[in-house]
């Protein structure tokens, strides 16, 4: 485990397979930090490749993944239920090149990875970094700072295609943690992924008439359930397992709060914002210790 | 209902019973908008209450609610489970002056309040304004610009009472609608006590390991579980039985969810999430079309 920041990295060429929002902010920001001579974007739609190298977020851009077998590194980042199927293509190409991905689901990614040839030039990354906009319209070149990255090796990933992939991210500004992609996908389903469905679930209870009536509050408490339905069902459902079990735990507490009301129990209704109050200051002493911006 | 601003509100003589951040903010935007010769602040406070006339906020403040009668109109600010006991005070007083609250419950304050004597001299408000931060230290006097007011008279509210008490929210910069304790209720436990208490909840599952990995949409969904838990625990106790009819149907749909995780159903899980992302959709059509912030 590294925080160590590495100014000096630096490669020739770089791929970004899937220029999107991610795709496009790494894009973003190894430009603006000069991290690398040309930068490759692979994608499907040839007309939007177009735009990205017309606007000037990429040097050169093609609809074949063969042509990401030159860069030192490669970046998957399409959707998280085909991160596995395009880091697979891209290891069956003859190159030296370490190769990474940047999905917010990492256990069933890695399993699959994991026996294939080719698999040690491969290391699972997720930059927790994100909006609810999509596409590289948004692109952000300061996305990444002060945020964590964490990478999942296993037994058998090389030193140096940890180490290399680490300096990476520390070079866009990133604090880089290191745990198994089991342990990975049961923190984010408590971090990330229950409080993405949960905010949906409340979104989804607002009548036409009701919604005159919310306010800041709502807003907020809703704000990632205008995210993209499609990627995140891929979210969702590539970690569906521990997010099912943290809804079930979710469900637990709503029964408490709901017996609660029904029964007059003011003590118990306390205690539970009370508790609630104290997680959410410890997540805000993390978030402001690491700097990643306002409360 | 009217829209109509009323810039030409003024009184001699203004009572808040409650100098915390609303009773605070309403001084702040009273006196920003020269609404009031004089603002009086009752509380149980002394000291507080010297502090606040010391900074300029009210003009003189007493911890005896007989101070108030010579108000033309009184505003109860207090806790909403203490509102309906100091609304009965004020009123028990000789007085011509109109009463008010701020509360964000509205049945049971006003079913207190309906038959009592000189009850035809208060009206039930609710500005849709907050914080997660407390006390007159946060008064904001922009609170309330933009944001929406609801009224709740009964069959048997004088218009004078009813017309005194709207043009004064709408000389803050407010809309103010019209509708029933009850519709209020119903309506708000959607609008926000659902999920202020959902937020709590979803805030309660992070572990202290997971608190690293939260982001951006950990913060937002749970923004409002900072909110102090003395007040909310009022707010949701007095309307606890639409809050906890709101919980129960939000239950409904995480068990959905996770019945559909479980089985693996992702077009159930897409379902459930462009719902949410539509409702959000209609939300902050409203929400923008009022002006009332970014989204």
């Amino acid at each position: 485990m590294s925080d160590a920041t590495e100014p000096n990295w630096h490669c020739r060429s770089l791929a970004i397979v899937g220029v999107g929002l991610i795709g496009g902010s790494i894009a973003s920001a190894v430009r603006a930090r000069g991290l690398a001579d040309r930068i490759i974007g692979i994608g499907r739609n040839e007309a939007r490749l177009k735009q990205a190298v017309d606007s000037g977020l990429i040097h050169e851009a093609s609809t074949d993944l063969t042509f990401a077998a030159e860069a030192e590194l490669i970046i998957v980042c399409t959707p998280v239920d085909r991160i596995a199927d395009d880091v697979l293509d891209v290891l069956r190409h003859d190159s030296a090149a370490i190769v990474t991905d940047a999905g917010s689901v990492k256990a069933s990614i890695c399993r699959q990875v994991a026996n294939a040839e080719g698999c040690e030039r491969f290391i699972g990354s997720h930059p927790l970094a994100g909006s609810e906009k999509g596409g590289f319209e948004h692109a952000d070149s300061a996305l990444f700072e002060n945020r964590v990255c964490v990478l999942t090796p296993n037994e058998s990933t090389p030193e140096s295609t940890n180490d290399r992939v680490s300096a990476f991210w520390q070079a866009l500004g990133m604090t880089v943690r290191h745990m198994s992609p089991e342990k990975h996908d049961r923190l984010l389903a408590l971090a990330s992924h229950l409080p993405h469905l949960a905010s949906a679930a409340i979104a989804g209870q607002l009548t036409e008439e009701a919604a005159a009536y919310a306010s800041t509050g709502f807003r907020d408490t809703t704000r990632v359930a205008s995210g993209d339905p499609g990627l995140w069902t891929a979210i969702l459902m590539e970690n569906r397992l521990e997010t099912a079990k943290a809804t079930h735990d979710l469900i637990a507490t709503l029964n408490e709060f709901q017996a609660a009301l029904e029964s007059s129990n003011a003590a118990t209704i306390h205690a539970l914002l009370s508790s609630a109050q104290q997680s959410r200051q410890q997540f805000l002493n993390c978030f402001l210790r690491r700097g990643s911006g306002a409360p």
